[in-house]
């Protein structure tokens, strides 16, 4: 549990107990069992990450960096040469894991320049990489916690929130991004209800945030996709919150396909919408969202669910990972630096001048 | 195949060769295999409405008529007073297979009605009724066929087109309703193309319209129903055509859950957005679609897909099986007798002035 809460948030990546091992919530196993696996060799980090055990580009960074400290635990007493040769090793098949996001190599790139900067043995190596690796985590969870604090009055008691995919504890090291003020108003004893889309095709909004909302105790209700936007005209929804995977300069978000069904809806039923992110996911370098390239991926996710085949043979599948939300259908935009409106401008923001290659996909489903 | 068509459009409902059998497709098998069914016994046809094996409100109306017809076959010998008997007791059962559709109910009443108008044996009276049920199913692909001629003239050659659910040759006895024109319109040799929402939580649409269209050789593409708006906004989407399970007088159309997002987001993109419905769906005795009540069906179609657990315990699920879309975002209906457009005026309909019961939910799934 994050001490700093008392609810019963859970973290996605932590250390074991030990410190040797990075300890993470086996999320193909949600919503049906808490499994947690403690990942100890490069093998074990590798498969966590490619079959989406661990997910959510901000957790998926962190997990790799420490990761990549506890897969080296076993190689403490190699020559120095010799374990700078198989850190780089290590860190070049984490990296492959998941080839589109850019936190991952961000985070292993930080974990390599740190070991090319420490002299000394191959424990004092690993001894500053632990340290870092932690850091990480640690800055994440901090940037989750100011997201929430920035985006909290936003969310005044007795409220109704609509929340599509998972931005949530389960993608981060902390306490989410979209989600974090949720529990931070929760916390704070506002009585909140939260519809959770069940955000087809990879259901992260039933399988996930429902899970990770109920065990906090926040009351949730999953709803079909294609049923939000008659929820919003019964009066049931009274603003909407999601996560971002990439923001262009002008405010156009691209997150999760159906975001903009979701957000179209809010803006014909007169209800705030609102994106919480960290000032890493915008992007100056695009001018708008017509920029952002969107990725398609497999037709698996549609034509199959485990055994089941769901689509005939010769149907066409069309399956954009992401789409773009223009910026006048966004009431604010929440970063770790504060609530930025209409029209947006996030000249002052830190961090932001520098281009950002995120975007995907791959990395937030 | 029907004959009036050169397309291979698949008929849900039929005689068997020998003419003593309806025979069904087996819509619980789709898409992944195409079983026909040949159901005898009073059994086969409770069991195979009951499982779905036969959906879609017209359809279970004919497959119940003529089903009952099939299931006294063996009676026919049967002095008359005790086939009588016989009879009602088959008709009570196959009514109290799907309680909620008025199509089945009245069905069988017309079948109890002609049976109580014949003179003579048994066997009379199930030559009558072998009869006037299948007068039902030529009534209804007359209907269907009607709806696609009035429809027809709205799709232009080259187009695109987003449909919802499946109100096609599956859920009645002919073409279907809002997918009859599309079937003409290709067989005249105008390019569709045809963007099918996959409908959750039944998956109508990836699991049965892509599987109909496909076999008719009209190109398919599946999407999440996440993705349509976002798909409208590329420009990929020309216009919407849907089916409707009630509408009221002012033209506000109850369908399934979904069809009001993709209204919406047609409106905001300015694309037409036209429902194809019999006329015995108009329902003059509700004012509006406020007067329309939506049931509510089983969480378990969200929180599971057969033994895959999808929702975490003690998540709230909310699964509406309907919507109500306003007049104003629909830009004509076209029934059997023509195309209405708004202000929708339904006055001169036949039939119109009887209200419906229908609604339902169960029948149209």
């Amino acid at each position: 549990m994050l001490r700093s809460l008392a609810m019963a948030i859970i973290e996605s990546v932590r250390w074991s107990p030990d410190g040797d091992a990075v300890r993470i919530i086996d999320q193909t196993q949600l919503p049906a069992r808490l499994v947690e696996l403690d990942l100890r060799s490069i093998d074990d980090v590798c498969d966590a990450i490619e079959r989406l055990a661990v997910r959510g580009a901000p957790a998926i960074g962190i997990a790799g960096a420490m990761g990549l400290v506890a897969s080296l635990r076993a190689f403490a007493r190699e020559p120095r040469e010799r374990f700078d040769t198989r850190l780089r090793a290590h860190a070049d098949r984490i990296r492959a894991t998941r080839p589109t996001a850019v936190n991952l190599p961000r985070a292993l790139d930080r974990m390599l320049a740190r070991a090319s900067d420490v002299p000394g043995t191959a424990s004092d190596v690993l001894e500053a990489l632990h340290g870092d690796a932690g850091a990480l985590l640690e800055e994440d969870r901090a940037m989750c916690r100011r997201i929430g604090e920035h985006a909290m009055p936003l969310i005044a008691d007795g409220t109704s929130i609509l929340t599509h995919c998972n931005a949530g504890a389960l993608a981060t090291g902390g306490i989410g991004t979209a989600l974090a003020p949720i529990y931070l108003a929760h916390e704070a004893g506002r009585r909140v209800h939260v519809f959770v889309d069940e955000t087809r095709p990879l259901l992260q909004g039933s399988r996930l945030t429902a899970w990770e909302l109920t065990r906090a105790g926040i009351p949730v209700t999953v709803i079909a996709d294609g049923a939000a936007a008659s929820l919003m005209r019964a009066g049931e929804i009274a603003m909407c919150i999601v996560g971002a995977d990439r923001i262009a300069a002008n405010g156009d978000v691209a997150n999760k396909i159906g975001t903009y069904a979701a957000a179209l809806a809010a803006q014909h039923h007169g209800l705030p919408f609102y994106v919480a992110a960290p000032t890493s996911t915008l992007d100056p370098s695009l001018p708008n969202g017509d920029a952002i390239p969107i990725e398609r991926r497999s037709p698996e996710e549609l034509s199959r669910l485990r055994q089941e085949r769901l689509t005939p043979d010769g149907a066409g599948i069309d399956n954009p990972a992401f789409d773009v939300t223009p910026a006048e259908m966004v009431t604010a935009i929440v970063t770790d630096q504060g609530v930025y409106r209409r029209p947006f401008d996030f000249g002052g923001a830190r961090g932001a001048r520098a281009p950002v290659v995120v975007a995907s996909s791959t990395s937030s489903t």
